[in-house]
């Protein structure tokens, strides 16, 4: 019996219950000959699931929780002692933080870095125990006013002292706790108004800041990938990370590209106007691609919903973009997913999880099977077919002249006539297997 | 009396007048040194005022030029001693055109190419007797149903070897024409559907092909800009030059960043999420602003609705950021403007460019007056003070390392204070000069 | 074998084939004890089907039809043959028309009707014949230029004018073909700019016309519902049908609300900022729902992109809505679908109605199935007990006093505690039956 | 010396000072033969001024002020000095307020509604020592947690009580303090997921509670407007009153239309997809326009940004439409706007109002001058005078048929010619004034 979740057993697969448990996510069935859980790969989003209280532009905290406010270390103890039980209950394999989520901020930076190492403690005892492995660590560089104008960009050189101080500190603990990745979302590395920010000077910042902990990261061994967030606003006006492609631009710019990934987030990219597939397939096609932020968007609401994924055909084209891809490597499923302020209790906590979880994992077997059946990338590569004649390929081999391809179409007197794209009738395919 | 035009008089700056001149465009004005005209470099756009028939997705044609529709060389004619008609009455010193603007396209490659070339000698001899320099010239790759799914990006090389022939064909015709710049709009290299895309040869197809182009240019010695025109999306649900962002990022991938600049539009600024002014500093801040097409979505609309412009605060914040990146060279302000579908009259057409020009005659003054005062740019670096000292420059210094400054700053028992933006008022010191 | 549709035969329900198909849509299969075709009541747009070229705001027909472009009454013929032909493979017991589809326009009204008259002859036939049933007829009073400034709200009366004889036209066809419904789309009902509007003279006319078609209806006996159909904007600026509730808004002004209901659009309803089945639950509140223009918008464009619809759990949540309300009456579902201007087959035509009859029956199944099981209603009733007691029921009767409410709200020192909304658990559930 | 402002002087008209005066706000200047002051009716609002901290949903408070929290009476106390300083510095005529900025709420409903009491008189001394008079005050309905899912359309009775007990406690205040308004925005009158939600049966305990505070007042005899304030979305995913349009409909369906106007601010116009003097020229048509809440939202942001307005052309042409409609007579111009949370100084505040202002004073003048002058309006009518002739009129008239209408029509060979909508002209000519 759970101190703060009360009877709620340990979650199972069982298909025709009634109760909490997995109805599709069977974490050890094969799909594509892996066990789905290693697929998958779900993580625990502490901030949203432990952190946030519930309170929105409008409102205050509406949840009740024993560990509210977290001011003391006590109260993160305990806090720290709901997460585990509730990720035991979940069978989650992995969970990822902020230093902001798990300790209260020092009067000092050493101070602020002795308790992060407290709770780091704690975690570790709990992991080796049994619980999950950290998936990522990261720092929150954007909640305490000190960061109001941006962290590595801000127009204050302390501040970005600060922040690398910060940064160093997490991503030792981080490497401590044996994380895969560490991340890097610049929730204040934007504008609010350009007639205060000169804007070259800041990008070249945060360049200079994320080069020296790509530099940091080699020099004490740390293995995981650094990865970037994308969104391209809120809380600033506009956010330099705004989607996969600038971020691509940037890592190019700084000479990065080869160094850092991104974590992409489906509500960040329908906030960019993109789909989620599409931030996916881009960071495939740029070589780019790291992890998932697995949540929903409300299409009608201008802002970071960070809703829990529910609609399966959507989350099913985005890990059939995953498993094109290759699948994870060091990334994995993270649900940066906030209950509703309306849901109040620990049982809404476990069940908007089970339900995302099994929505992923019914989008993932649709993803496996399409690939597997291939209609789809058959008739993709049907679509291109020309391309594979010599004289094509040629057109596109370096040495190639626009003027000898230009005589070469007048020459052949070229007429080329449209073919159908077909794409409702590919919908209709996806639609077999959702 | 003009034929078309009737007893409309060439405009002329006559602030107090009631009539179609300007009231604040003063061509030989100087301002910063410069007369207006060579900073704002006027162009009228071929396509919009003398080819769109006043259509849209729910009605056909309304206005009723006697030229239209165009489809013989008799009427392209007309039409071009329209144009011609209409830049000698406004007095804009550049126009700028697709092939498809100026002739009926021909049976063949060639067919269209001798029709280009015989149009081009009616523009160079109407250009030699005192008309219009040429700002840019362009292909259209986007009407015609064979590139209905792209033109370098089509996933039939036919459709690629065509498009490669009408580019050629057109900067032939832009350099004979004396262009200062070629643009390439590329309206149809994005997608609908994933489902049938493949993304990354599709954008390694868009890579191939510009780099032909640049190739060329060198080898036929065109001295003019090569440019971008970003948009987002329209008539594509996806369009792969997004933004500035996502085509430095384009660039950067296939070497191009020093070849190739941009042709930032307003209205293509406001679809991708972005403000005008963000889109030209960015570009000043990445090295690659070329020249500004100058109109003005509606904010509730969510398509390209290429309206004139006419806020002037708004006109001005942009000018203020070409300025301070140096002012154009190649480039210059095109309205890529239409007139609203129910503006039926010469009259309309005049008078929409008159006050349009007289937008930017204001906008442009406002921002002179606030770069020559120079109190937005000394409140800007007063924010960034702090990054002059010694100490902050060694922190962006290439050997400058994570942990040193971390130490530093943890010795130095850092507690940055926040201090503030002022936000308002620098708007309000804006709205001093506008 | 049919002539236009080659070999492609009339679709059967064959859950496990291949080919064109229905795999869930069984037209006789009872749902809720009603066959399933009866629920959904499906027709075919003969606008998007059979009339619309492939064109967008950027390029020009696509489509390769014998019948283009249906300027003669013989390839009026044509196309009303294969329209029929389309009608008899689908299965499809409904199709839905505007004049401008069916007929060139004439020279003169007269000559406008005559035409309608002689192809509404030949539906007559071909209906007779085993052909569908009218769902509604409609006038297009958007897309000839007469109609650029509005038709009921024009400035011009001799426009008003010409849309009444339009409506009385198309109203009489419509009575004619035992037509179930008359719908009024009002595309040019609104305005480019206020500055040249007068809003409440034009929404009086727009009153008054409505008025006069209700009356119109009556004397001839019509026994259809008259619908509106709602859409925020586009091709206007700004569209006064903007939504459902400002179409209720409107009835109340002008004493229709008892006479007129809404034809809700998916599309329109996303471009309205809100979702379908929003749309569809306060029309059912009002008191003023009607029938259903089933389509999807993309979430990523801002215009009106008609898609055939392909999620199902969206589907399904609308018909959820359908359900509770009581079902259709005179109302349907309308494809006002079109395909992808690149899906260029017949077969794409063929394939994207029964892809999406699929979906809606999808749909349909669960939305019964869910309401059937009345977990979700348990849910929703449950939440308002509290209002079930005698007190809480006297705060809203009419005698009620808020003085009162307050005075026994102190006495009885309320202090009420929020409980759970369960919107996860409820979404999870929903996850059960799509 | 003011104790919170230092030496900030009670601003004064100083056109070309360069200190923080007015530049263009003459509070007595004859505009139309009225003061400004009258006019404009400025208020501030007391909650974003001396109640916001700074925080969004990514940060928490940045602004340092001696009040803060003011969760006890004497904070409370210091902050109504500090307002009362600043409404003397800013020379603004009056204020607005919620409950819930005034006051730290109290463990019951007596003790808040006496430390309400408490706070009044404090105010009313002010007020009679010549502080600014009151606007409007309202209800907080929104930030306690009790309110989560409404205060009116609250699932739970007791709340609908609770909202009831407080706004009969506001409105006494606000009586007592002369307010010439009372405002309900119903911030969470709406709902997260139809899943929960009976729509149906929200609207109408929503309409029964504005009944009983209609009857309330006017048994109380309160002389003020009871003013909505329209909202599309934000907090909640859906607002019921989501723009003016749906306002109008709720007051029809519940016979409220002669009670109650409408409180439009720009920010929420901009949310619901319309401009702002959209939202003021339908009211204006619709009868029920009363006051606006001033401010301006970020084009580019989804949400509601509440800046201080900056554009002259823009609210000029929202004061164009306040005085074609005849000028507020119980409303006024609330600064309904905040400071951007980097905006920390004292000065920020006064500049941000004052700039501000100036805005508003250019934007009346320019409005007076375009009315005055007429051309505008001589346009307007000019493009209906058709509708002037009997025959014209006689098709609006009551007794008018469509038949007769169109066999009229049909008679007289009707082929109306469009004329143009001179937009760009008139856009042209509104910026000669701006």
């Amino acid at each position: 019996m759970s101190k703060y979740f009360g009877n709620i057993e340990p979650l199972v697969f069982a298909p025709d219950s009634d109760g909490l448990g997995f109805r599709h996510y069977d974490a050890d069935e094969l799909v594509l000959g892996k066990p789905m859980k290693d697929h998958l790969r779900f993580a625990v989003a502490y901030w949203h699931s432990f952190g946030w209280e519930g309170g929105d532009p409008f409102g205050g905290r509406t949840f009740d929780r024993p560990w509210f406010p977290a001011d003391t270390m006590a109260l993160a103890e305990a806090r720290a002692d709901a997460a585990f039980d509730f990720f035991r209950i979940l069978g989650a394999p992995y969970f990822c933080f902020h230093d902001h989520d798990v300790r209260p901020e020092g009067a000092s930076l050493t101070e602020s870095r002795d308790r992060l190492n407290r709770i780091a403690d704690v975690f570790q005892q709990k992991m080796e125990a049994g619980g999950p492995r950290l998936l990522w660590g990261t720092a929150n560089l954007f909640s305490n006013r000190r960061y109001m104008s941006g962290a590595a960009t801000n127009p204050d050189p302390d501040v970005f002292a600060y922040a690398a101080a910060t940064v160093r500190d997490c991503l030792d603990v981080t490497q401590r706790l044996g994380g895969e990745n560490y991340v890097l979302w610049g929730g204040r590395e934007g504008y609010e108004t350009l007639l205060n920010t000169d804007l070259g000077k800041e990008l070249d910042q945060m360049g200079r800041f994320l080069s020296m902990v790509v530099d940091y990261k080699h020099r004490i061994g740390f293995k995981g990938t650094i990865l970037i967030e994308p969104k391209p606003q809120e809380p600033t006006k506009h956010q330099y990370d705004y989607d996969v492609a600038t971020v691509y631009g940037f890592l190019r710019r700084y000479g990065l590209e080869n160094e850092v990934k991104v974590n992409i987030e489906q509500g960040h990219a329908i906030l960019a106007g993109h789909s989620f597939e599409h931030e996916i397939a881009l960071a495939n096609a740029l070589g780019i691609f790291g992890s998932i932020d697995m949540n929903r968007n409300d299409q009608q609401s201008g802002w970071d919903t960070d809703q829990f994924p529910n609609n399966v055909p959507e989350v099913a084209l985005a890990y059939y973009e995953i498993l094109k891809g290759g699948g994870f490597t060091t990334g994995g499923t993270n649900f940066d997913s906030k209950l509703r302020r309306q849901s109040l209790d620990p049982e809404d906590l476990v069940a908007a999880h089970a339900g995302a979880m099994d929505v992923c994992a019914r989008g993932l077997k649709a993803a496996a099977k399409m690939l597997e059946e291939g209609r789809l990338e058959a008739a993709r590569s049907a679509r291109y077919a020309g391309w594979q004649s010599e004289a094509a390929q040629a057109m596109l081999a370096p040495g190639a002249r626009l003027e000898e391809i230009a005589d070469a179409a007048v020459a052949r007197g070229l007429d080329p006539q449209p073919v159908s794209g077909r794409q409702e009738q590919l919908e209709n395919l996806v639609n077999r297997y959702v």
